[in-house]
């Protein structure tokens, strides 16, 4: 309060500046620097509350001024103020007439909340949650409200607002989150998906998203290589995930074999059958219920022990829906299912599919990461054989929520199975070439911006970063596996090493442990995973899913797909589950 | 370079401090401060670059200790230092061991570029776009290439591919940018968005999304509020844009009509048909396509010359499909089009659709809007009455993409339509109400969080605010209207005042003024449009939409959404027109 400094040193040596403010409470610190950011030419100024506001106004003008004349391009870096937001609202932000200063200062004070929150969610001292129940929430919280009104709240609340949202959310980026495929929070694809709000645009057409258009036709066509269809040849989308991905895949295949549907509806068919397996995922059935075949001509194919397809009863289920008078169409081989992490034997099913003459779908938005490791690829064989592939980055290659291809070895059938040709969007006579508008192929209208982040990723990974993201997610499950394979309290799900990250046990409480296999086993087993999960989030210390399958009781489904992840969170979650379970 | 500062001024006076740390360059800046941020006691730290290192972390240490005793609760305010990205790499960032300073230095840079580009982005001075064709962008710009590779390049190159991103974008925010129905860029929506990406969630169940799916639930049902449905009931759904929305409202109604479709396929039911106007969005035409009624089954009504549904032959229309042995279900009436801004008689259709018991949906993607205005809500009377309704906030409500919401009349619909009842997702032994749980109504499995930037911004601009962007881009277009509905070289597509913000002209360069009306005039007519708007590209100083439509040759479709866009924009518009146009 008493310190009254003004320091100022700057001298331009070189053509090459960019400006620097930084603006704190009441004082100025400005900084001019080399744009190369190595020189290190700097101006400070420092301005206590107590001087007069004529006097500061004056000297902050002329640093101002001088770090103006300094300035040798138009970006400008940015002024960090105190600001008083309880009296701003979202009108005294741009376009605002003088708004340009509160709106970087609130989104600085927003971006302020968001490192925190990134820098907490790597920090294993934090809790992975805070739960609350829906009624709770719904309640209100001590200063979170989360209903709606009529007049606009300051800014002020705005940003407790964004920090409440925050704190009573759960951070999947956590390294002791496992509950979901898609967990981790990857800094480069952050930053990318904070790039493709701020453009806020639409893929629809290469008129509005011209680099974007781009990145995402030369990133699928390197996926299209890495499947290994000759020269990456083919066609493909970024779609709002596999769900939609994989109703594409069915899609172009109806379209391929009965195109006329597409005009005349499904009565122009035959009675049309789509195969998958009974441990795939429901998208193939949803799709089946959607697109008007009915999800009873959703054929489920048997698996084996370990939840790969059987391909003789593929062929046998193939047979007898053709004796019944059905039409066999399209069969989906999932490369990584949801529960198990089983890799269908694409070799076999393709085999079967080129004899009768089947589209070939390959659902791998969990296991397709796979491709990118030498080590671990094989598990996918047979993928180039494929008509279609479904692969989501958002999975295990770690790139935030969404982000899922669906891939098409046949160029061109995208556009003839959507194709709608709306003139307001789709003009032929624009100046450049309309090849690049990507809007007709699609079954969405405005498409949103899924490409960045994971161009971006790949750019700063590299090939290589994504194999050794894969190769470690698969040294820890691995490491989980043999770590309770054999441990008391644990059985395996199935026997064997999991293909893919996913480990599938069940904890047995020392009270169960004596007890004959029966009924009533069964049924207390079946609510220890659920006992188990609530303690957890009630907790806030880790997360992880379970399921029942089948005739199998509720048992735990860990997978890690997190590049946070390390040996003692793997640990940790052992050690948790038998902390809270010991006593069930 | 002379100088050496340490100035330090802390006195602790409150309990309630956090902790303010601005790094920059080689000098470090420290600031503790109320939380309140009223408080004004501050800290700053000085150290030239020739101190010794020792010192600098002496001095530092020093500092940093202080600034945590003064510290109240753990979070941090961020530290801005002058960083060489060019040794830094993706695998340095958290979660690397002594990632954690990387990682805010790299996003602290990202958000320079992106506050950056949000200035810019609201200044008149600046280009919409810098235009390159395909070809350019893809044999790489001075710099900036698109090509992946295996290894990885350095978080320096990394922000410069972020710059040049952008450089080579569209400001779809830009007040000339009126190239699409969705421009414009909220702050608030923006800041949401980060936020959003910062969680990286999903809305597929409660466990993983509670904010965000309570947040969801409470703005739907304050929507369908004010739709009109009594109490707010129903159901609805965010989903990814308004041609999926106006899919599921078709499904929703088939499953209403023929609930056996969802296990049997369309075999079950009569050979089905829809109705939609000839003006309406090509989305349900392609919904009819891919549902498997075939879009010959989508049967389009004729319009008045303003572009509105003929009630009259709707009902002719179902009368002749019923002789014709076919079963009318679902009609949409479209609440603002996409080209004329038309809105159908909503109340006549709702009688038709009463009579003959058909399914009502509104796609009010582009006119929903206007619900949130006491002035223009009435274009849509009548939209109480429908089954369901498309409403997208992200475009005439300013939302940043995607923001598109379907909603349903009736509760429970939307679940009985899609579920499939996913064992490993939807598990009915959780510890919450489990109804909170979405994911087995939607067609998605994953689902993107698109409701948080929209709730935060209703609550930062209120009802009140939405209701006064509504009003302004309406008087917008109105001011345009009158400003070229009787001036030389302007002919209006449809007579009147448009009822939405879509203005429809031609503009007639002198040489086809005195040009006698017939073919040769509208094929040199059809020329003009593309000229101008490639022109306009070219400069990259506004970009404004044509199409054809019908028999009328190519057009200006001129829409404002954008709040950001005054009377003078408008101006500049006109003038750019005539200014490239004149001498085609």
């Amino acid at each position: 309060m008493l310190c009254v400094h003004f320091c100022f040193i700057g001298i331009c040596l070189v053509t090459n500046l960019s400006k620097r403010l930084v603006l704190a409470g009441d004082a100025w610190y400005g900084v001019a620097h080399g744009c190369t950011r190595k020189l290190g030419m700097k101006i400070c100024g420092f301005l206590q509350k107590n001087n007069s506001l004529d006097e500061k106004s004056r000297m902050v003008g002329a640093f101002k001024e001088s770090a103006k004349n300094q300035m040798c391009d138009n970006s400008e870096r940015f002024m960090r103020a105190e600001t008083d937001f309880s009296n701003l609202f979202a009108r005294d932000l741009l376009p605002a007439k003088n708004g340009e200063e509160p709106t970087i200062q609130f989104l600085l004070e927003v971006v302020e909340i968001l490192t925190n929150y990134v820098r907490k969610t790597f920090d294993r001292s934090t809790k992975v949650l805070d739960f609350h129940h829906p009624h709770q929430l719904l309640e209100g919280m001590e200063g979170f409200n989360l209903e709606l009104s009529d007049q606009p709240e300051s800014l002020e609340q705005i940003l407790v607002d964004c920090r409440d949202t925050l704190k009573y959310g759960v951070r999947t980026g956590h390294p002791r989150f496992f509950n979901q495929l898609s967990s981790g929070l990857d800094i480069i694809g952050l930053a990318g998906e904070w790039l493709t709000s701020t453009a806020n645009t639409n893929m629809f057409t290469y008129e509005i998203a011209p680099v974007f258009v781009l990145m995402e036709q030369l990133t699928l066509k390197k996926m299209r290589e890495i499947i290994g269809w000759p020269n990456g040849d083919g066609d493909a989308l970024f779609s709002p995930g596999g769900a939609i991905s994989n109703m594409y895949s069915v899609m172009v295949a109806r379209y391929k074999y009965f195109p006329e549907v597409k005009t005349k509806g499904m009565s122009a068919a035959p009675r049309l059958v789509l195969f998958t397996s009974e441990h795939s995922h429901y998208s193939i059935k949803k799709a089946g219920a959607v697109l008007g075949f009915g999800k009873e001509n959703v054929i489920l194919l048997k698996t084996d022990e370990r939840g790969r397809v059987i391909p003789a009863d593929l062929e046998a289920k193939i047979i007898d829906a053709k004796q019944k008078g059905y039409v066999p169409l399209f069969v989906n081989a999932t490369a990584g299912t949801t529960v198990y992490g089983a890799f269908d034997p694409i070799n076999d099913i393709a085999d079967i599919c080129e004899k009768y003459n089947l589209w070939l779908h390959v659902d791998g938005a969990w296991g397709g990461g796979l491709l990118m490791s030498r080590k671990h690829r094989h598990k996918l064989n047979g993928i180039e054989r494929a008509n279609s592939v479904t692969w989501n980055p958002h999975k295990m290659m770690g790139v935030p929520l969404q982000c899922s291809a669906i891939l098409v070895r046949e160029k061109g059938i995208l556009q003839g199975c959507n194709s709608m040709c709306a003139g307001y969007l789709f003009q032929p006579d624009k100046q450049y070439d309309v090849t690049y508008d990507t809007g007709d192929k699609a079954i969405q209208c405005g498409r949103h911006v899924d490409i960045f982040k994971f161009w971006l990723m790949w750019k700063a990974k590299g090939t290589i970063g994504f194999e050794q993201h894969i190769d470690r997610c698969l040294e820890l499950s691995e490491y989980l596996y043999n770590k309770i394979k054999n441990r008391e309290g644990y059985e395996m799900v199935f026997e064997g090493q999991p293909q893919h990250t996913n480990v599938c046990f069940w904890y047995i409480p020392p009270s169960l442990r004596s007890m004959p296999h029966g009924d009533e086993r069964r049924e207390k087993l079946h609510r220890v995973a659920p006992k188990i999960k609530a303690m957890m989030m009630e907790c806030g210390t880790t997360m992880v899913g379970y399921q029942p399958q089948g005739d199998k009781v509720n048992f735990f489904r860990m997978v890690v797909s997190n590049h946070a992840v390390t040996k003692s969170d793997i640990d940790f979650l052992i050690n948790e589950i038998e902390r809270l379970g010991h006593d069930l």
